[in-house]
């Protein structure tokens, strides 16, 4: 972890960096976040990250830390040049709660600030795993019917990745009924009778925004790619399997629940689209 | 609020309780919670709450805080009494989180220390809206399928209680489809054709205390209830409609979305029950 933070509007050693008992993120879960990818302090897709944010806080209503003069983008530069991580890789980590106030469900009173907080992390982007592929186990969707918004109500997140490193996997695969939805932190998809398909966004899956670009680079490329629900079936036919995320990058998936996809090794598309991604990253 | 609260063995000034921008309550709402009632001193249903607390910890597998020597019901004691509400009426609130660690989604490593906070809150008891009844909306429900864990993922129950309060309201009632589950902190009751009837206990809704009380004063008083799910259509013909819970009681619902139940005032069931529930808190 990096030493330095910033915390409604001051820089401080992370161990000093504490929030109230009553905020409503310690409290209720009641905050968004995003996490963003520094490349050599340049961000990637740092727009659609904050078009997000901006659409989780008009989603729950949350003060916004413009409205008080707090630009998280601007701590996050200082951060990184403060935690010296303007040379190599780095995550941001932003999440806007809806501060502090005495316990209740209802929102705060008016005027109550939010607690916003910025951290930067040191990243090494998952080489060797892109390269041989991961295993996933399949978990039940059991999350709420707003996964569309980045809120830190994760813990049907945490219980299912938590499940899926137990068992050596690198994600849980979640399913809603028979739906594949998304990963606990990653977006799924799947060659299926040679069109990638992923699910479509809406409220049950996070609209990813490595998803997105992943989207646009197929679609550059001329191949076949469909925003459509793929199945439990699907999945166990699919040729390739991956996943993507800000900090997943374009990750092959080679088994699931102990069961090898197509040959058990990363396939030419995923391939083809990881080495995409790479190139845009690269070109940062 | 209260000024001293007790966080992680220790008593301190509310403002000084402060917690890592890491733990897991805040990152993830990796954290479960009680609400007690203590009257004089002495608890309403502390086996109860306490079997609810372990049942959650365990759900979770949290690390347990008896096995770190801490004691939240001592805690609270020495909290009720430091804060001089060993005389009237006061709430207890007890949470524990899995601990401060580098944000990952699965478990930090076996030995981080979970954080265990208590606080008491002075409470006054709702007596002029149980005279009068209260109004309620209905929301859907777009909970997780894990409402039987008291989890800090609160943001659907937190979105919901506020189109409620924006109303008018005190409650929204929730419902999964066309299935009434119950409120955002409140279980639901509804008399229809003579029969008290409320969701049964499953992964829908939480096993309430003050539900389980009200359901065994109804069974010693002779009164016929069934542990059964309403949908919207039971709820709209209920002669009577009533919430429980530990700091709502036994509360008249006496209009939904604007429309009267029954004669629009209290009825002689949610009455009856609701004097029985005062004689055994009375008796604490």
């Amino acid at each position: 972890m990096s030493d330095i933070v910033y915390l409604n509007g001051e820089f401080l050693p992370r161990e000093r960096a504490k929030v109230s008992i009553d905020d409503r993120s310690f409290l209720f879960g009641d905050a968004v976040y995003e996490v963003l990818r520094a490349i050599r302090g340049r961000y990637f897709e740092p727009e659609r990250h904050l078009a997000r944010l901006a659409a989780g806080i008009r989603a729950l209503e949350l003060p916004d830390p413009a409205a008080l003069g707090m630009d998280p983008m601007a701590a996050a530069g200082e951060l990184l040049h403060r935690n010296a991580l303007l040379e190599g890789e780095a995550t941001v980590y932003i999440q806007v709660s809806r501060g502090a106030a005495p316990r209740r469900h209802a929102f705060p009173p008016p005027g109550t600030a939010p607690t916003v907080l910025v951290t930067v992390t040191p990243f090494a982007p998952r080489v060797e795993q892109r390269a041989r592929g991961v295993a996933a186990i399949l978990q039940p969707d059991v999350r709420w019917q707003r996964c569309d918004v980045k809120a830190v109500n994760l813990l049907p997140n945490v219980l299912a990745n938590q499940r899926a490193a137990v068992r050596g996997a690198y994600e849980a695969i979640l399913a809603r009924g028979l739906t594949i939805t998304e990963g606990t932190h990653t977006n799924v998809f799947a060659v299926v009778d040679n069109v990638i398909r992923t699910h479509p966004n809406g409220p049950w899956i996070l609209p990813g925004i490595t998803r997105e670009v992943v989207l646009e680079l197929a679609a550059g490329e001329g191949l076949a790619a469909r925003e459509h629900p793929l199945d439990v079936e699907d999945l166990a036919r699919a040729t390739e399997v991956f996943l993507t995320g800000t900090t997943t990058d374009v990750m092959p998936v080679t088994a699931v629940d102990g069961t090898a996809v197509g040959a058990g090794r990363p396939g030419p598309v995923t391939s083809r689209l990881g080495e995409l991604l790479q190139a845009r990253l690269d070109a940062l």
